[in-house]
């Protein structure tokens, strides 16, 4: 109340900060929804996932949409996210992080602001956002906004419909072992692989061994200006970048 | 070129259509792309699905975005399609339905017009548009704007993390037959279970026979005002709309 003086975290806001996970889609700024648009602008702090030394994918798909001078909260992940979760160490390692990153965020709630965090895609699905939402849910006030998926981009990107009528889809992370991977693959129903990356070189054995490389279509960078869409089988190395997709079908879809 | 004669189906637009799939999301309207709306703004028709004597769901989503005055193409659902494909005077119906209204935009294409065809959640995911999309698309250019998918904005309304990591995400119509229903959902995995309507008592069933009902989210209208969202076993009845949808995990989330 006294003009003049500093206040630590009292900017006007409500009591008690409100947590929102944002999806920002495949990649194309323009596949962002209204709705994740405004919760940018109504956000008083905006966090994002990001490797060390790389820029936050959802960050530059948000870019045009930040409000300049909104204080940004960086989360750089200490390990890959290539890695089986079956893996202790880096189970380990993964949880710290989401803990830590947890706190950070959860002392801008304590201060009664409202966090967006960017999340690439949908944020609860395959999304770092969850790990962050499960440990504030309790607490605080949460929302989240749909995004995306990259598998719809990436089947739209294709003009390939991927499930009609009484179709099962099944969605794998490439980081399943060779043998789970050539068992649900056979099962010759429409399938998405996500999370390539390293993992593309034991993607395509599986592929090959349950006699479905043909059907397969590699998508990278999906609704991206540098988007790259391809038959798997005639993609010449096994280089992929972690949020490549493949997409199979079992048939390419005729009238 | 001569001043004030009539020429049939010269009305500016560049020789050969375009047919556009618009994913229009699960209902908010603000959870629209801004490339659907901007879809919406260029086109020169705007078809819809509906059944006979309902209104439809996309348009509904989508009102507000339509340029007033766009010519629009009705496509009416001859029969439900709450039933399974392997039924085959309803294959008959529904593959007739959808030759006719092919060509009914295909008159527009041929015209050169610009035909936006809306689609609840994302246009190649369980939408009508494919059928149009596959009927048409060696001879027109097409392009397909993603949408949210009705699950995404399901599990977003219910705050439920539906995969992480090594998770198998399952997708079943609920038009499969009761014992297959039930061998899918005993493979313990997160699953989603779409097209409920009519065949939610067996997606009950089986989900009580593969010990799976408590883990069960109902979702009704998701995203909508009239939103219902809830544990299934605590739905008091078994009546739903064909876009309701339940959520199956396997925990729920815990730090």
């Amino acid at each position: 109340m006294s003009g003049g003086s500093y206040t630590p975290h009292s900017d006007g806001q409500p009591a008690g900060g409100l947590l929102i996970g944002v999806g920002v889609g495949p990649g194309d700024p323009e596949l962002m929804t209204l709705k994740a648009i405004r919760a940018l602008e109504g956000a008083n702090v905006v966090a994002h996932f990001a490797k060390a030394g790389n820029p936050s994918n959802a960050r530059a798909t948000a870019a045009r949409f930040l409000k300049p001078g909104t204080p940004e909260l960086q989360l750089l992940y200490p390990v890959t996210t290539e890695h089986s979760t079956s893996d202790a160490a880096y189970r380990n390692a993964i949880d710290r992080f989401f803990d830590e990153s947890a706190a950070q965020i959860e002392q801008e709630l304590e201060a009664g602001r409202t966090v967006a965090v960017l999340s690439e895609g949908d944020p609860l699905f395959f999304g770092s956002y969850m790990h962050v939402h499960i440990r504030l849910m309790n607490r605080f006030r949460t929302e989240v906004v749909p995004g995306i998926t990259a598998m719809s981009g990436c089947w739209s990107a294709a003009g390939m419909p991927i499930v009609q009528g009484d179709d099962v889809l099944t969605v794998l992370p490439g980081t399943l072992d060779a043998e789970e991977l050539v068992r649900r693959l056979g099962q010759n129903e429409p399938t998405v692989v996500m999370k390539l990356g390293r993992n593309l070189p034991k993607v395509r054995r599986a592929l090959v061994e349950s006699r479905r490389l043909e059907n397969a279509i590699y998508v990278e960078r999906g609704t991206m200006h540098n988007e790259r869409l391809m038959p798997l089988a005639a993609k010449a190395d096994d280089s992929a970048p972690y949020f490549a997709i493949v997409l199979v079908t079992n048939r390419w879809w005729q009238p």
